[in-house]
C-alpha cells in the first residue's frame, strides 16, 4: 500500500557535460587562466544540471565559488595524484557548495563521472561533504568549523613531519558564527602559514544581504587585528585569484586570508545577486529551479561556456542530454510551517510582548509575515546561535516573551549550553526548531536532525512538544504561549506530508499524555509527528488486514514528559508496546516511555520494543532514506508484527 | 552510619568588616573617589572572609574587580534604590568573582549582612551568580555570554520605553570565548549605547597569562573593528575610572568597551599576579587559602583599609572576629583526577599518536605531568571549546588520537554539535570531562554537569564510560586508548572520596557490563561512579543491618550503551531494581538500563526505581547538597527501602 499520493510534473531535459569535454580542455596545453576560466564555465553546466536532476541543492553559493574552486585544483593544490590523504587540502567550510566540489572533482577524474547523476541520492553525493566521498577531506554543513579543523590538520601534519597546504573556503554570511573569531588568534600564534583561508564573498547568507543581517564591516581589518594576513581581489577573475595567491608565496609563517568578492549566483543573469531588487528576499539559495528557470539559466552557461571553448580554439563543446527525473510532490499535505506560520502571527496580536528572534532562515522557519506585520518585534540575530539565545536570554529577564528559531540540528546544539543557562534562571523562552528529524533526506547528516530530543530533554524547565497535523501547531503553540509557565521547544517536522488522520476535536493539552490515533487492541504503538505517525497509521491497516492483529496508535505530542498515570490507561491490557522515534532510540521518547513502563512494574510483563534511528541518517530521496532506515510503511508493518511476535514467544 | 571519615583541620580566626563601618564611611562626605577607594579596601576584607570562612572560592578575579565594581555601585549605577528591576544594571559576564558583588552588595545594604557567612553554602550565596540572589541580575559562571544578555536587556527596556544602562564586566581570559566576538557586532549596528562593558583585564586566565595562552593582542583594534568605542585606563585607580565613564557619556548612541588594566589578586602582595616566577601556575585563581596564607593576606588588607579609613578622618576601623569553621578532609580517598594524570602520562609514552588538548584547566583536569614529558602534543587551547573540538576533529583525520579536556559541564555543551561533526567523520577523538556530577558543591549549577549524559549519548560512535575508584581509571582508560574504534567520552568525578570497595582483580573491560561491587537477592541497585556508589554500599550495609533485606549493589561503567544479554543476568531472579544516576534521571543512565529491562520483558515483571537528580543542583558544601537531592546515604537508604515495598504492594 502506498504512503504518499503523488502529482506527477511535467520532465524536461537536463544536459551536462561529459567529463572528456573537460579533459580536452586540461589536456589544449592552454595558458593556465583560460583554463580555469573555461574549466569553471564547464562546471557550472554541470552544477545547474545536478541540482535540477536532485531537484534541491545550492546554486548561488556553489556558482560563487566555482572561479576559486577551479583555480585553486587547477593551480595550487599539489600531489592530488597521490590520493586525498598526500595531497594538498581543499575543503569548503560552508559546505553547501559541494556540487561546485563535485563539478570540479569530477572534471579532474577524482570523482567518477557518473556520481553526477546521484546528487542526494542514497549512496550517491550528499548533500553536504561528507568524508566518505573522494577527495572530501571534512564533514562540513554546521557552520564556522573550517578554521579550526585546518588548524587540527595543520599541527598533524606537523608532527607527522609531512607539511602539506591547507585551503580552507569559507563564506561570509560564515562568519557571523563566534567560531570563526574564536579559531583565528591561535593559527596566528602559532604561526600556520600553511593554512590559507578564503572568503567567498559573495554578500548574501540565506535569505538577503549580509550587510543587512551582521555587516561584517572593514574584514581585512578584523582579520589583520586578529594575526592573519589579508588580502582581496575579485573572486570571478582567475587573473585577480593568480595574484593573490602568488603575493601569499612569500609569507610561510603566517595564515592568509583571501576576501574574494564573487556574485551570489554568477553566470545567470537572473540569478545573480545584484538583481534582487529592494526588500526582495534572495531565492536561489537552496532549492531546484522550475523547468523554465532551468532552461533559460541552462541557455545562458551553455552559450558562454561554449563561446570560451571556441576561442580556445577547441571547436564545438560537446554536450550530454538526458531526462529530468519527475519531481515527486504529495497532492494533498499537512504543512507545518505553514501553520506555525499563521499561528505565530495570531500570538504576535494577542501577545504585545511577543518578540521573534531568528538566525538567518527566515523563509524556512516561516518568519516573514510576522517580520512584516511586527518589524519592531522582530530581531533578524544572523547565523549566531548562541549569541540569538543569550539575547533571548537577557530579553526574557525584562518581561519580554522571545520565541527562537532556527533549524531543529543547530538549535539544540551550538547554543546548547546557553539554552540550559536561560533555562536556570526560570524566565520563559520558546525555541523553535523546524526541518526537525530524518527527512527530508536530500541535505544530510549535518541537517538531519535525530538528536535534538537527547540534547536537550534533561533541561529543567524546558518543555518539548512536537506537533502531528497543522491544527496541533495551533494547540500547542497555543498552550506554550499562553499556559505553560515554564520555557519550551516546539519541534517542527518541515516536510509536508499527507496525513491520513486528523486532530481530535476538544483534545484537552495536557503535557505527558497524548491522544488516541487509530484503535486497536493487540498492540499498541507510541509515536510523534507527521510522517512517523502517517506511515505508522498506514503500516497498522496493512496488518490488520493481512494478519487481523489490531494495532492502537497513539500520539504523545510531549517529548521529555510522561504521565505514568495517563500510561498506565493508554496500555491498558495490552502486553506488546512499540515506541517509534523520529530520533536515534537513545535519548528518544521511546526510552523516556519505555523506562515508564518498566517503573509501573505491570504484571504479566509489557514487552516494549523500540524502533528509530541507530545509525547515522543517510543521505537520499525521502523514500530512500526511510527504507534505509527501516521507517517506511513496508518496514513497519515488518517490524511490529516482528514485536507482536516477540511477545508471543516470551509468553 | 557515617559515610566519611573526616580529619580535623586546626581552625583559625576570621576578620571581617561589619555593613555600619560600611555605612560610616558612605555617611562620612567624602569625596567620591575617597569614598570609592576605601570601600573597596574594606569590601576586599570581607571578600577574603567570605572565601577562607566557606574553604573555597576565587580570590584573584574577585581582587582584581573591586574598584570597578565599587566605583560603578558607588557613581554610575542609578535608582539601585529602586530595586533590581527599576535600577541601571550590573552585571559580571565571568561571574567567579561574584564574592566581590557580594561584599560590595552586602556594604551597600543591598544584601543582607549575615549572608556574607553562607558563601557556598545551601541557600546562601552561590559560588557562581544565581538570579534568585537579591540584584544579581543573570546567571553566569559558563564564559562569554554577557554581551549577548546585555543586548537582550537592553531590547527588552527599549520596547518597553524604559531605557537603563546596563555595565557588564567581562574577564579577558574570557574573550577567547567565541560568544564574545559573535555578540559585538550587532549592538554596534543596533546603536546600543546604552550597553558599557568593562573588561577586567587582569592578564591571568585559570592557570597561567593570558598573553601565553591566547594573547588578545591589541584589544582596543578590535573591539572598534568590530564597531564599539573602546578606552583604557588603570582599574584600580578610581580616578582613572571616573574619567573614562565620563569620557563616555558623550556617545548615547554606541556600545563602549572600557579595558580596565587590573592585577589579579590586588590588595596582598604574595597573591598579585606579578609575583608569579617564570613557569609558575598561578596558585589563587580558585580555592581557599591556608591559615597561614589567610593571617598574612589579611594583615595586609586590614592595614591598608585601616589607614584609608584613618587618613579620611573617620578614625579607628572597627572589625568583627569570627571562628573559621573547620575544614572537613577525607582521610583516605580515592583521586579519580590524580589516577587519570598518571593514565595520561603512561599513555603518552606508549603511544607517540597521542596528543593533548586543553581549554585552560591544566591543573584541574591533571594535565601538567603530560604537559611538561611532552610539550610538543600539548596543545593549550584557551578558553575556546568550539575551537578545541574542531581541532581535535582535524588532526584524527590526519592519524593523531587527540585527549581532548575540559570540565564535564563546558566539554558536553558549549562544542556540542562539534563532537557530533567530529563523530560523524567516523574518526577517533577521546573527550575527557571533569569535575562531572553534583559534587563539588560548592562552583553552583553551572559547574555542576549533571546532563552531560543526555547531551552527548546518542551520538553515534561515542563511547560514554564513568570509572569509580583509581584502578578503573586505568582500566578504562587503556580499553578506549587501544581496544575501542570509535570515540569516547571519560567522565571523571574530580571531588575524592574515601571509597568502601574495590576494583575487581582481572575484571573484563566490555561496553554495556557492569561487576558487583556487593552481592545481595532481594533488590538490585545499579549505579555508578565513586561517591554515589560508595553512599549506596554504605546504604546497603545499613538496609540489611536493620532490615535484613539484602542488596546487591552493580557498578555499571558504561553511560550509554548496555548488554541487554548482560542485564537479564545480572538481575537474575530479582523483581526490584533501582538505578542511581549522578546525573538528572530523564536522559541518565537509570532510564536506559530501565528501558532495557521494558525490552527484556521478564515475567513476572520487574519493578523499577530511577533515582538521580530531578531539578537544578542546589549549591552548597557537598554534605548539604548530596541531603538536599536526598542522594546521601541516608536518603538512599530510605529510598530503597520504599523501591522494595512498592514491590510488594504491586506484587
Amino acid at each position: 500500500m502506498g504512503e504518499q499520493q503523488l502529482d506527477q510534473v511535467a520532465s524536461d531535459e537536463l544536459v551536462s557535460v561529459p567529463v572528456r569535454e573537460f579533459r580536452r580542455l586540461l589536456d589544449a596545453g592552454l595558458p593556465a587562466r583560460a583554463t580555469a576560466e573555461a574549466f569553471a564555465a564547464l562546471a557550472r553546466i554541470n552544477v545547474l544540471y545536478m541540482i535540477a536532476r536532485a531537484w534541491s541543492g545550492h546554486i548561488g553559493t556553489s556558482f560563487s565559488s566555482l572561479e576559486i574552486m577551479s583555480w585553486l585544483f587547477l593551480n595550487e593544490l599539489r600531489d592530488l595524484a597521490k590520493g586525498p590523504g598526500a595531497c594538498d587540502i581543499f575543503f569548503s567550510s560552508k559546505g553547501h557548495d559541494a556540487p561546485a566540489l563535485y563539478a570540479v572533482l569530477a572534471g579532474l577524474g577524482l570523482l567518477p563521472e557518473e556520481k553526477l547523476d546521484n546528487l542526494r541520492r542514497l549512496h550517491g553525493l550528499p548533500g553536504h561533504p561528507h568524508v566518505e566521498t573522494p577527495y572530501i577531506q571534512a564533514n562540513t554543513g554546521s557552520l564556522g568549523m573550517g578554521i579550526s579543523k585546518a588548524k587540527g590538520m595543520a599541527l598533524a601534519n606537523r608532527l607527522a613531519g609531512r607539511p602539506r597546504r591547507i585551503f580552507v573556503l569559507t563564506g561570509d554570511g560564515e562568519l557571523q558564527e563566534g567560531q570563526f573569531w574564536e579559531s583565528l588568534a591561535s593559527a596566528a600564534r602559532a604561526g600556520l602559514g600553511e593554512i590559507v583561508a578564503i572568503v567567498d564573498h559573495n554578500k548574501v547568507q540565506s535569505d538577503t544581504w549580509v550587510a543587512e543581517v551582521g555587516d561584517l564591516g572593514d574584514l581585512e581589518s578584523k582579520l589583520r587585528a586578529f594575526g592573519w594576513h589579508a588580502a582581496r581581489c575579485d573572486g570571478h577573475d582567475v587573473g585577480a585569484l593568480e595574484r593573490a595567491f602568488r603575493s601569499f608565496d612569500g609569507m610561510p609563517d603566517r595564515p592568509k586570508a583571501l576576501v574574494a568578492d564573487t556574485v551570489k549566483g554568477k553566470g545567470v543573469s537572473f540569478m545573480e545577486a545584484p538583481a534582487l531588487k529592494p526588500g526582495e528576499l534572495y531565492a536561489y539559495h537552496s532549492g531546484a529551479p522550475t523547468e523554465d528557470e532551468y532552461a533559460r539559466a541552462s541557455a545562458e552557461l551553455l552559450a558562454r561556456a561554449a563561446r570560451l571553448v571556441a576561442d580556445a580554439g577547441l571547436g564545438a563543446l560537446a554536450t550530454t542530454t538526458g531526462r529530468r527525473p519527475e519531481r515527486r510532490e504529495p497532492r494533498v499535505s499537512d504543512n507545518l510551517i505553514a501553520a506555525y506560520r499563521d499561528a505565530l502571527v495570531a500570538q504576535g496580536g494577542r501577545r504585545p510582548d511577543l518578540a521573534v528572534l531568528d538566525a538567518d532562515l527566515v523563509k524556512d522557519c516561516g518568519l516573514v509575515p510576522f517580520a512584516a506585520a511586527y518589524p519592531d518585534r522582530f530581531i533578524e540575530c544572523g547565523i549566531a546561535e548562541q549569541d540569538m539565545v543569550s539575547t533571548a536570554c537577557g530579553m526574557a529577564r525584562r518581561g519580554v516573551l522571545p520565541v527562537v528559531h532556527s533549524f531543529a540540528c543547530f538549535l539544540s546544539a551550538r547554543p546548547n549550553e546557553q539554552i540550559y543557562n536561560q533555562c536556570s534562571e526560570a524566565s520563559k523562552v520558546i525555541y523553535v526548531g523546524s526541518l526537525a528529524g530524518l527527512l527530508p533526506g536530500g541535505p544530510g547528516h549535518s541537517h538531519q536532525s535525530v538528536r535534538d530530543i537527547a540534547a536537550l530533554a534533561s533541561i529543567p524547565r524546558l518543555l518539548m512538544a512536537e506537533p502531528s497535523v497543522e491544527a496541533e501547531v495551533h494547540a500547542l503553540f497555543e498552550y506554550l504561549v499562553h499556559v505553560a509557565d515554564e520555557s519550551a521547544y516546539l519541534r517542527l517536522v518541515s516536510v509536508k506530508w499527507p496525513v491520513p488522520f486528523t486532530y481530535p476535536a476538544g483534545q484537552r493539552v495536557a503535557p505527558g499524555t497524548g491522544w488516541v490515533v487509530r484503535d486497536g487492541q493487540d498492540v499498541v504503538v507510541f509515536g510523534y509527528g507527521p510522517w512517523m505517525l502517517s506511515n505508522a497509521w498506514h503500516a497498522a491497516e496493512e496488518i490488520e488486514r493481512t494478519t487481523g492483529l489490531r494495532v492502537r496508535l497513539i500520539n504523545v505530542p510531549w517529548l521529555n514528559r510522561i504521565d505514568a498515570g495517563w500510561l498506565r490507561e493508554a496500555i491498558g491490557g495490552t502486553r506488546v508496546v512499540v515506541t517509534l522515534d523520529n530520533h536515534y532510540v537513545r535519548g528518544g521518547q521511546g526510552e523516556m516511555i519505555a523506562a515508564a513502563i518498566a517503573g509501573l512494574g505491570l504484571d504479566p510483563a509489557v514487552v516494549v520494543t523500540m524502533l528509530g534511528v541507530t545509525e547515522l541518517p543517510e543521505c537520499g530521496t525521502n523514500d530512500e532514506v526511510l527504507a534505509h532506515h527501516g521507517l517506511d510503511t513496508a518496514s513497519l508493518v515488518r517490524r511490529i508484527r516482528a514485536a507482536a511476535g516477540r511477545r508471543m514467544q516470551l509468553a
